[in-house]
């Protein structure tokens, strides 16, 4: 019951530095599914991602010292903004240690947002020597990008809202990549829905979460090989335990199914999503008979998608 | 005074059948602008476009018989689609000629949403004598796709929820292309706006509204070259007096511009938008000096774009 509680209290923080993200349907993709879709739309959220309700419920935990020696975190991703965005609304400083070959326009969004940038070299081991002499100098707090507590109660309030808007939902559906959101996704839904189940939606070409939970144990992502690069990353050991107790099941889908409903989502709802974020409603129209007749809530987790490539997924 | 009541009452009628659409901001589209925009989002319009508000008043208003009767128009756009799924709505038969030579995808629209089709040759002239003839037979009532009082009126509706949101607005922009949206919404901000001015955007590659309003006299469009393809048609002579009299000015620009401009609305208001409406963004970016400072609502027409060609637009 105690986490419960805490997801309120996230929910409070959240709402003062995050944008309440509207709830979106439509008829005709409600007509093609066999059920009631209840989008959550956190491509409209600051930054464009979900990460920003972990970063901030992250930051709120902080004591006034650690607030004083900063943040640091590894990330080329929509972490790094977000920590970047949330720290400045915060008033605390925060240093992102990127890989020397990220891309060009995610450091430029980090330095915008506020970011203090460090290159590392390319590999993994490179990124973390380079955060730990850092850190060891600087004395700055580490947040990991979804292997956190309160990350994972930050990433929560999304649901929570949904449930807010929509308390009858039969199930929810999340992407699952790192497992930040998934669990955040089912504590919520876990807590606060009416019996209602939560699924994850993970690529064919990385179902290292799918394996870990048959066998209730962690594999590393090998290789992924995936359009939806939100989700090539590792669960952890904090996230990890939560999904395996709350969620119903993970249910795969491939590259080309994950590209049919993202066209789709434009088509329909208007809105622009990453790859990523159309694995749950390709999760849904693949699974239709475990669906048929229910309100389903989807956790649309951001809208950060390169634009030059929609050519490639569209064509 | 007359017609300040008539959009009242057209605006009771819309809210009946067609979405309330959200007004969205960006802050950094705020930076970029120098101005505060406020996005007024057709594109979650039913059948994603502000011609649904146009053609369900304009049904409201026939009588019985006309009712019995059926409505008929030609169009291969938006229209087609409005007029077919408010008349479906209204239990009226809508019977849409579209010249053999529309995309077979426009076609399935029309019919999705109810819409008799009637095939004719691909000229404007076998296009007319088309519809002439089943006129003939069966005494349909013409709706024009934006050169009719209550289409017009109905149009109005979109800026008269927008000034009821946010009634000091500055200046409202809006796309020219028929000049059925352009006169709806430069009644309401006459209506409506505390001295709100209005500006038309039109693309340089179709700028007979331009050139017709400069020297106060209608000009076809002649061979017009746009990417905005809502934009290529010719005012009329009811919409045309309304803008002479209420538009403070015409701002062209280019293609490329309203693909720069399409680019920023998809990357930071994350909605899917075609081409039509990023020229109002376009309009305002290249004349920051006249909106400086100012508080200006955008109608962001529609969402309609073929998504197989969203990789050429943004290369």
């Amino acid at each position: 019951m105690e986490r419960k509680n805490d997801i309120i209290q996230a929910a409070k923080i959240v709402a003062q530095y995050c944008h309440r993200t509207p709830v979106l349907t439509s008829t005709i993709l409600n007509d093609m599914a066999g059920c009631q879709l209840f989008f959550k739309c956190e491509n409209f959220q600051k930054m464009g991602a979900f990460k920003m309700r972990g970063a901030v419920h992250a930051l709120s935990h902080l004591s006034a010292t650690e607030k004083m020696k900063g943040v640091i975190t590894h990330s080329s991703g929509n972490f790094a903004q977000a920590l970047s965005l949330s720290a400045k609304l915060m008033e605390i400083s925060a240093t992102i240690v990127m890989p020397s070959n990220a891309p060009k326009v995610k450091m430029e969004a980090v330095k915008y947002y506020g970011g203090r940038i460090i290159i590392s070299g390319p590999s993994p081991q490179e990124r973390e020597q380079k955060l730990a002499e850092v850190q060891a100098n600087g004395g700055q707090t580490f947040i990991h990008p979804s292997n956190q507590l309160n990350v994972i109660l930050g990433n929560a309030t999304s649901c929570y809202e949904l449930l807010e808007d929509h308390p009858d939902l039969n199930a929810v559906v999340s992407p699952i990549g790192g497992g930040g959101l998934g669990a955040g996704t089912t504590l919520s839904a876990h807590y606060f829905g009416e019996n209602c189940s939560t699924y994850g939606a993970e690529p064919a070409g990385a179902d290292d979460a799918y394996h870990s939970l048959r066998d209730n144990k962690i594999y590393l992502s090998k290789s992924p090989d995936t359009i939806a690069d939100g989700l090539r990353t590792n669960l952890g050991d904090i996230n990890f335990p939560i999904l395996k107790k709350y969620l119903s099941e993970i249910l795969l889908v491939t590259d080309d199914e994950i590209r049919a409903a993202m066209k789709l989502i434009f088509q329909y709802l208007k809105i622009v999503i990453e790859p990523s974020s159309a694995t749950v409603l390709a999760a849904i129209l693949k699974n239709k008979s475990r669906f048929s007749g229910q309100k389903v809530g989807l956790i649309i987790s951001g809208g950060n998608v390169d634009l030059g490539n929609l050519g490639n997924l569209f064509s």
